[in-house]
C-alpha cells in the first residue's frame, strides 16, 4: 500500500515536490552535525572504549550516506555543480569512516565461525572480549583468550590469533586513518558545506514543484533491472554450491560473481533512501525490504571475510594446520555467502510476490 | 499402492509365505554363483583395466547384501543356527570387496571437487582417465594428469596428487586384500554354503505357511523409528551449518552425528530387500525410496570424503598451500554431507505424504 505512492501513473496519490526533498536533505545534514558534535565531545581519540564515538561515527555514515544517495537519485531537482563536488567527498568519508568498524566486525565474525566449526560453545561475551582487545596486544594471545582457545585445535586456535593480529592491525590503521581524516582540511570543507545544507538546500528554479516520484520509480526500476540480472533460480536451489565455484581458482582477484549482488545491494540502499524522501516521517518499515537488505549485508560481510581467511592463508611460513584451519574457514563463509543470497531469494520472491 | 501390501492388517492383500521367501533366496544365491564363475572368467588378477571383473565383483556384492538382509528380516523363518553362522561370513564377503571400489569412487569423487573448487572445466572423461590411472603410479603425477593441473592453483594440484597418492594405495592394498579374500578357504565356504541355498532353503517347519509380512512390516517400523530420530527439522532448513559444526573439531573420531543417518541407510536398505521378498519380480519401482536412499549414499560418501580430506592434511611436512586447498576440500565435503541430509529430508517429506 505504501508501494503505490511509488507509481506515478496513480492519480489517487498525492504528488510530492522537490520541497520535499529539501526537508529531507536540511534533516539529514542536521543529523550529520549533530553527529559530527558528538563525536568531538567523546573523543574519538582512543580506538578502544569510547562506544560513543563508534555510535557517533556510525550516525555521521549514516547521514552521509542519505545526503549522497538523494543526491544521486534526484540529480535533475538540484544544482549540478554543486551535487558533482558534493557526492566524492560524501562518499570519501563515509569510506573512511566505515573502514574501522568493517574490520572489527570481520574479525568478529571469523573468530565465532572458527568456534562454531571447533563445535566450541560460544558465548559472545567472550566472543566480544577476544574482539575488543587492546588495538597494540599483536603479540601472542592474551591470556583471556588462550584459555578460550582450549578448546579449539592448535589450527584452529593459531589462525584465530593470526587474523585476530592482521584484523586489529587493519583496524588500528584504519583508525588513525579515520582520525587524520576527521582533522583533514577536506573534511572541515564537507562539514561547512553540509553546514549550509541544513539550512540551503541548492534547489533548482523548478524542482519546488517538481514530482519527485518520476526519479523515485527510476532509481526502483534500476533495482529491480539489476535483481532480474542476477542468477535467482540457482539461488532459490539450495546447496547449489555455486559460491564456493572459485574457491581455490589460482586467479587472486576477488570472487568476480559477487560483483552484481554487492551492486543490487547499493540500488536497494538508494531505493530505501527515496522511499524515506517521498514518505517523509510517515514511512511504513517494510519488512520485506528491510529481510532482502540484511541478506545482502550478510553477503557482504561474508564475502569479505572469505577473502580476508584466503588472504591469511597467504602469509608466509605458517603451520599446515594453520592453512587448514584458514581453508575451512574460507570455505564456510562462501557458503554463507550462498545461504546469503538463498536468503535473498526468498525475501524476494515473498516481496514480488504480495506487490500486485 | 504397492504400499499396502506391506499392512498385515488388510485383509484384502493375499498372504505371501516363506515360499516366496525360499524363492527369493534361491534366486540371489543364483546370482551370486553366476556373479562368482564371471569374476573367474574375467581373471580378477590385474587391478585397472578387468571392467567385467568390476561388474563381477559389484554382483557379487548385491546379491551377498540381499542374502543377508533377507536372512536378518525374516530371521524367525529360517534356521537359526544356519543363519547365525551365514551372516557374518556375508557381511565380510562384501565389505572386503566392496573397499577398492569405495576408494576409487572417493578419489574420483574429491578430485572432481578439486576441479570444481578450482572454476576449472571438468570433463568427465579427463577425471575418468585420472582416476583410473595403473593402481603402481604412486609417485608424481603423470602427463596427462600434469596437464589437466595446469588450471589449479599449486595448492589445488599439490592436494589432488596427495590425494591420489594416499587413495590409490589404500585401493591397490584393498585390491590384494579382495583377491587374497577370494582365494581363502573362509571365501570357498562361503561359496558352498551359497550354492547348496541355490537348490535348498533351510526354512523352518513353520515358515512354509508362515505370513511373511509382519516381519517386513517389522523392518519398515525399524527404519521409521530411526527416521524419526534423526534431526529432520534442521535437515530441512537449508544451510542450516550443522554439518560442519565439528569441522575442527581436537576430537579425530570421525563425525559422530553422521551416525544416525548411516544406521537409517542400512535400515532403509534392508526395508527395501523386504519389499523385493514380497512382491518377487512384480515390484513396482518406489521411486522415492530410491531417491531417499540415493540421498543417503550420497551422505555416506561424501562424509567419507571428507574424512579422507581431514585424513591427508595431517600428512607431515606438507605445503601450507596443500593444507589451505584439502581444508576447503574438506568443508566442502561436509556441505556435501548436509546438502545430502536435505536432500533426503525433501525425498522423506515426499513419500510420507503421499502414503496415507
Amino acid at each position: 500500500m505504501a508501494q503505490q505512492h511509488l507509481d506515478p501513473t496513480d492519480p489517487a496519490a498525492g504528488v510530492v515536490t522537490g520541497e520535499s526533498l529539501a526537508g529531507y536533505l536540511r534533516a539529514q545534514a542536521t543529523e550529520f552535525l549533530r553527529a559530527l558534535r558528538l563525536h568531538r565531545e567523546t573523543g574519538g581519540g582512543s580506538a578502544a572504549g569510547a562506544g560513543g564515538s563508534v555510535d557517533a561515527a556510525r550516525a555521521l555514515r549514516r547521514s552521509a550516506r542519505r545526503i549522497s544517495g538523494s543526491l544521486h537519485t534526484f540529480r535533475p531537482l538540484l544544482d549540478p555543480d554543486w551535487s558533482e563536488e558534493m557526492r566524492p567527498e560524501l562518499a570519501w568519508l563515509s569510506g573512511t569512516l566505515g573502514l574501522e568498524h568493517a574490520y572489527e566486525g570481520r574479525l568478529e565474525r571469523l573468530l565465532l565461525a572458527l568456534h562454531r566449526l571447533s563445535g566450541a560453545a560460544v558465548f559472545p561475551a567472550q566472543a566480544v572480549a577476544t574482539t575488543s582487545a587492546p588495538a597494540n596486544s599483536a603479540g601472542p594471545a592474551h591470556p583471556a583468550a588462550a584459555q578460550e582457545r582450549g578448546n579449539l585445535t592448535v589450527g584452529a586456535a593459531k589462525a584465530g590469533a593470526l587474523l585476530e593480529r592482521q584484523l586489529t592491525l587493519a583496524r588500528t590503521r584504519a583508525h588513525s586513518t579515520a582520525l587524520q581524516a576527521l582533522g583533514s582540511s577536506r573534511f572541515h570543507a564537507v562539514a561547512d558545506r553540509v553546514a549550509v545544507l541544513a539550512s540551503e538546500v541548492p534547489l533548482t528554479p523548478a524542482a519546488a514543484t517538481a514530482d519527485l516520484r518520476p526519479p523515485a520509480a527510476a532509481a526502483e526500476e534500476r533495482l529491480t533491472d539489476a535483481v532480474t540480472a542476477l542468477p535467482l533460480v540457482t539461488a532459490g536451489h539450495p546447496y547449489n554450491a555455486e559460491a564456493l565455484v572459485h574457491g581455490l581458482s589460482p586467479d587472486p582477484a576477488p570472487h568476480p560473481q559477487d560483483g552484481p549482488w554487492h551492486q543490487v545491494r547499493l540500488l536497494l540502499r538508494l531505493h530505501r533512501y527515496a522511499r524515506e524522501v517521498l514518505h517523509g516521517g510517515k514511512l511504513p518499515v517494510e519488512m520485506r525490504l528491510l529481510t532482502a537488505g540484511q541478506a545482502l549485508n550478510r553477503h557482504r560481510d561474508a564475502s569479505e571475510a572469505a577473502a580476508a581467511a584466503a588472504q591469511a592463508a597467504r602469509t608466509p611460513r605458517i603451520a599446515p594446520a594453520t592453512a587448514y584451519a584458514l581453508g575451512v574457514l574460507h570455505a564456510d563463509q562462501r557458503h554463507e555467502v550462498e545461504a546469503a543470497r538463498f536468503a535473498f531469494q526468498q525475501a524476494w520472491q515473498k516481496q514480488t510476490a504480495k506487490v500486485p
